[in-house]
């Protein structure tokens, strides 16, 4: 007997549809029946033009997989499973004609016992019901209200409505030893000083398991042995003393160290074997500080949640993003997608990707990639913007499914919270407290990982979502001006929207509609026209660039000044957010990536892994210390006194390398350079801003125009200097 | 073999201490050890003076208590146990000297098959440890921070330090035939027209079991059999249709059915049989109308949580108290003590009691008469105002506590939510959603009854506590001013405190201290001074009265004046929470009852159910239908324009009977009247309140006043007329 039985054997597929059984073709597995059927039926990219709308007749198809196979094991071994680690979303599986199971689901694996039902040759079938729609359901997102797929494949304003079935993931065969780990669940309780951990092994054994033993090995990041167990019993304790902590990469080093546990048999042969990846480290949500204060005196009322991440003790400030599924067909993301993703969320200072709810749960590399890189994970259940309802056959599906995400994810030292869901407790979706699905989620989540927190929606009491524009067409507000006034304890999603880089719109804009841009078929799939709220601008906010710049006379220049302004927006709101330290805590942007090529949205890194030119700026307003200024508003006419106040960010426990001066400069539009003020930096305390003097200063007039540049020099740390483009109205405007 | 064994044999006891146990005297069970052992020390009374002080050396003692008796089945049956429903806290039970049960907690009930241990001649001991205190706590309620015993005997503002143990509940020897039903769930699904009742029977059965079948029946009030099942499988199904539904006393009749579930063994021999009200209503907690408009814009955080109850698809205003123990020592609660409050509850208008969580659940007795009466609870689990924190052993004691409250109570119609303690997540706590206590007792009750809502605290995202004082010291504002400007959707305690009846202090304060009023030792210990967050005025609160009115000149006046305040006090909050409706839709005074007699206190009942000056008014403030003036002040000057809205407040469903107009009377000191105003009352709609106009009206010079009297005259209905007595200040004053 090997040790291999987590081996998938894969199997050749076909596929049809239920209704033209006899027109068959190919099928990857894992990948999604509409990717197949579209190349037998020669459909057009869905990126291109308005393509994705010939998709749509898909809905309405049942499918049917197919593989012909010889039994591996003709003895008649019961040992032979099939096993698909994801089949989305209702499924039949008929082996030899006679139905074997039936699931619903996307995320939690069917897992089969083929034994002695095979015959010599086997036709395995799994017929894939066409995607659900809730009945009576407008058609949109509310489609999804009673299913635990994808609600965004339904539709949304930066996701064309494209809704994926089939085998995502992998299957297909697999031979059990005897016995086997069903699953094996490392929990550890760290001492206060975290100089210890008392580690509790719980391994689930199914098969025969008569006399079995288990064996536990942890290992360090060099390969040496930390600590062991070994026991009769499938629950193991083992004490580790001095753990190399588990840190994000911006406060030290992701310790990990690899656990290994063996099942073995009474003759001593090895039946199985487990292994995973361990961090220790300890994370909290505690309350802000300063949120007890937010509402002084009688009659009392509640504070803010709390949302403040307290790592290994220490109070740290969350700088990361909004993160969605990397594809519209889950089926096709490899490991190559992620890593190029989360290596640029690295490069842009992230500390924390929020898993959005309207997507479904990463692969397993995405969260080992995490675990590497010191990236936190605030991982949501798949509902988002529905009233998911107290129906029972829903909140059976949901049980399973959520069950199967929580034990998958929750061994994963980067997993921070898990969260119900996305604006769950907004009016748009009516959910509350009392939703039984959410107090299901909270209840599955305290039963399996009392110790990972646990959050019902997103936002919460004092925490915000908005805005994603950088002026309110109504009132003329800028980003500016409504960050000062706001006051949150987590800004979970903002952002500013940007056209895609150039090179990007010539491969899904068709060249007659490509400049200038306008309201038509290519570019309204594409999000830029009438994607959100029926708000004909977005995402392509033409009015905007107007107000604050000279027409563009390019797509070029367009693209430009767009991403100019999403990168001075995103800068103000991460900077904002951080001088609100410590009442505030958290700064996410709506959204680090999307899952195809949309024309203008508010991703910062544009389809598959493009950093669009809003990147540096985020990644620099993200800097563990960095300076900054800090306007009341966008644009400044010429005469007259610009006013903003300088800082020294910091979010560093570094107390070395504090810089001691700085000095301001304005470019003048023809590249002269006017020194504004210098600024003797007192000494910085470690994680903690310096809140520096106003400054005031008469702008000169420079006819013709549009803009200006301010420059923050800290002296002898050009890694923290600061710089903004401002928009500029010459005086006689 | 009969169908008694749930009967409890008594037996009798003796009270000793394990330091002394040659010392001996007779218990009352149930009791407490504090009141035999006082008893035999001969201690003063508790309530009189400052006798309570002489009770705290027992804090320090293990006591026993011991009972001898025959085996009451000397054939050697198996079928003897000890029960007793409530010990509290930590016991050893020894039978013959040997070991067999220890018990933490309060509220489970113990249980020990005795049987085959038994001698002849018997001897069961149970030694009580000393009452619990957080090693290192401050003298006070931090000390029951680890345990699930009352938080408030440890001391509060208007509860003596005396802390209970022993055995509380009745106790003693049952005789159990082969087979018994545990317990008995009958869970039911309102049709969407509450036309038909889906209703599930699920049954434990303990014992042997083999061959036994359940047969059940549910009859309605006139003891007509309303529906049936029987089945071999413990778990039966019945379908009713038309049930007479639970309304609460304001809404409609409560309707009851009883349920009687009958355990039969294979020769047909009735085993047990177990017996249950079942009342058939929907009850919901949905968002606040209004509260979706309370943070318009972008970002946009979360509303307030949801408090408005839907009682059968009906919003209704909950009118209501908070509802303490009636005894410090919970052993000595019996049925008439119940009644005779309930009664007064239901004479108050009040449709809802909050059993306080600084409190322990009360006795079965206490949900039967709510049941019948038509009265809501809102049930809290044993936290209060304390840090409760993650520790093992306390959340495992606290797990069995809530698991044993909430299969007791869920059954009753009465229960409205289940939550899990007062003021948890106020800085003095400093508990919040992620705390383990907190999402370990939502997730039993959703495992267990997910139906009934849950809470996690009062007060929680729009909902208020307080104030408790007529007036504020500080600022100077009144009652009258600060409730103008709450917006809140629910006030779950606030209250005006007054002096206990006159004939009530006699009984309780030594008559050289009786009057004047000052701070002396007894009237300290019966919370008058310093009972509340070291305020002096607490809760005798002299200057507040004499800032509206002479100085009194004796015990009697002074009782009366106090009365007044706090009479058109909660009169003032409750019908101002009324007009805030539908945003609003709760009103709970703190407090309706007092465990002993204070002297001075927020309760409108003194204790032992004696109603104090202000509960006409209050039980005014709270009838469906009545009129009501506003003001925002409670003073007013001669020669000023008095200034106040009239409004006809209206929680009724009942569309008859509404009035037509009203008239508006002043009294002037000297008993004569002047006419104000009149006004033409609109047509009343269902469950709306109407407003009417801002009447403004000179008011006389009257030297030597210090209060007025307005009345409202509703014509042809003198069941809403209502009356307010204002202080008042002469012109020269």
């Amino acid at each position: 007997m090997n040790t291999s039985y987590n081996f998938i054997h894969t199997l050749e597929w076909t596929l049809s549809t239920k209704e033209q059984p006899q027109e068959s073709t190919d099928a990857t597995v894992p990948g999604a029946c509409q990717l197949d059927w579209a190349a037998y039926r020669k459909l057009p990219s869905y990126s291109y033009g308005t393509g994705f709308l010939e998709y749509e007749f898909m809905e309405d198809l049942d499918f049917v997989y197919k593989s012909v196979f010889d039994n591996p094991c003709p003895e008649g071994d019961k040992s032979v499973w099939f096993v698909a680690k994801g089949i989305d979303y209702k499924c039949s599986i008929f082996l030899n004609n006679k139905l074997i199971a039936r699931n619903e689901g996307s995320q939690t694996p069917v897992e089969v016992q083929l034994g002695e039902l095979l015959d010599r040759d086997n036709v395995l079938e799994i017929e894939i019901d066409r995607v659900p729609l809730k009945e009576g359901a407008p058609k949109g997102r509310e489609q999804a209200a009673e299913v635990t797929k994808a609600p965004v494949s339904y539709g949304w304003d930066w996701h064309p409505r494209l809704i994926p079935s089939g085998i995502w993931d992998e299957a297909g065969l697999q031979l059990r030893p005897d016995s086997w780990i069903d699953f094996c669940d490392i929990k550890y309780r760290l001492s206060e000083d975290y100089s210890c951990a008392d580690i509790n092994v719980e391994c689930q054994v199914s098969g025969l398991g008569n006399g079995c033993r288990v064996k536990w090995q942890l290992l360090d990041e060099k390969g040496k042995l930390a600590c062991s167990a070994s026991s009769e019993s499938f629950d193991l304790h083992a004490k580790l003393t001095s753990p190399q902590l588990w840190w994000t990469h911006d406060q030290g080093h992701p310790h990990l160290y690899k656990s290994v546990t063996e099942l073995i048999d009474s003759k001593g042969n090895l039946l199985d074997r487990h292994t995973a990846n361990v961090g220790f480290r300890e994370l909290r949500l505690v309350l802000n500080d300063g949120a007890w204060d937010m509402y002084p005196g009688l009659p009392i009322s509640r504070p803010p949640v709390p949302i403040q991440i307290r790592l290994n003790g220490r109070n740290i400030f969350a700088k990361g993003t909004n993160w969605v599924n990397p594809e519209i067909f889950p089926g096709t993301i490899g490991p190559h997608r992620y890593e190029e993703l989360l290596e640029k969320a690295l490069s842009a200072n992230f500390n924390l990707l929020r898993c959005w709810g309207g997507c479904m749960a990463n692969k397993d590399y995405f969260y080992h990639l995490c675990d590497s890189y010191g990236i936190l994970v605030w991982q949501e259940f798949p509902l988002s913007c529905n009233r998911y309802g107290d129906d029972r056959h829903y909140l059976d599906v949901l049980r399973r499914e959520a069950t199967s995400i929580v034990r998958r994810l929750m061994g994963h030292p980067s997993i921070l919270l898990f969260c119900g869901g996305n604006e769950l407790f907004n009016s748009w979706s009516g959910m509350d407290d009392q939703s039984l699905a959410l107090r299901m989620l909270d209840s599955i989540c305290y039963s399996l990982c009392p110790e990972i927190p646990f959050l019902a929606t997103s936002p919460l009491t004092g925490m915000a979502h908005g805005n994603y524009l950088f002026r309110d067409h109504e009132s003329g507000e800028d980003v500016f001006s409504w960050m000062r006034r706001a006051r949150h304890t987590a800004y979970c999603e903002f952002g500013v929207s940007s056209l895609a880089p150039a090179e990007v719109l010539r491969t899904i804009i068709p060249e007659d509609e490509l400049f200038p841009i306008r309201k038509s078929p290519s570019w309204i799939a594409h999000h830029a026209f009438g994607a959100w709220d029926d708000r004909d601008f977005t995402w392509f906010d033409e009015e905007t660039l107007n107000h604050y710049f000279r027409k563009p006379k390019s797509l070029e220049e367009t693209v430009n000044l767009s991403g100019l302004l999403q990168g001075e927006g995103l800068r103000c709101i991460y900077e904002e957010a951080r001088r609100q330290k410590p009442l505030c805590s958290m700064a996410l942007c709506w959204m680090f990536n999307e899952p195809w090529p949309t024309g203008a949205n508010n991703s910062i890194v544009a389809y598959p892994a493009i950093p669009k030119a809003c990147f540096r700026k985020v990644a620099e307003a993200c800097r563990p210390v960095c300076a900054s200024a800090s306007f009341d508003r966008y644009q400044w006419k010429g005469g007259e006194e610009l006013t903003f106040r300088l800082w020294m960010l910091n979010d560093s426990f570094n107390t070395a390398f504090y810089p001691k001066s700085a000095l301001v400069i304005l470019k003048a539009p023809d590249g002269s350079a006017l020194e504004v003020t210098g600024w003797q930096i007192p000494p910085m305390v470690a994680n903690t801003n310096v809140e520096g003097p106003e400054v005031r200063f008469p702008l000169p007039d420079w006819p013709g125009a549009d803009r200006f540049t301010l420059e923050i020099l800290v002296a002898g740390h050009p890694e923290m200097d600061s710089c903004y483009t401002l928009s500029y109205l010459p005086q006689d405007c």
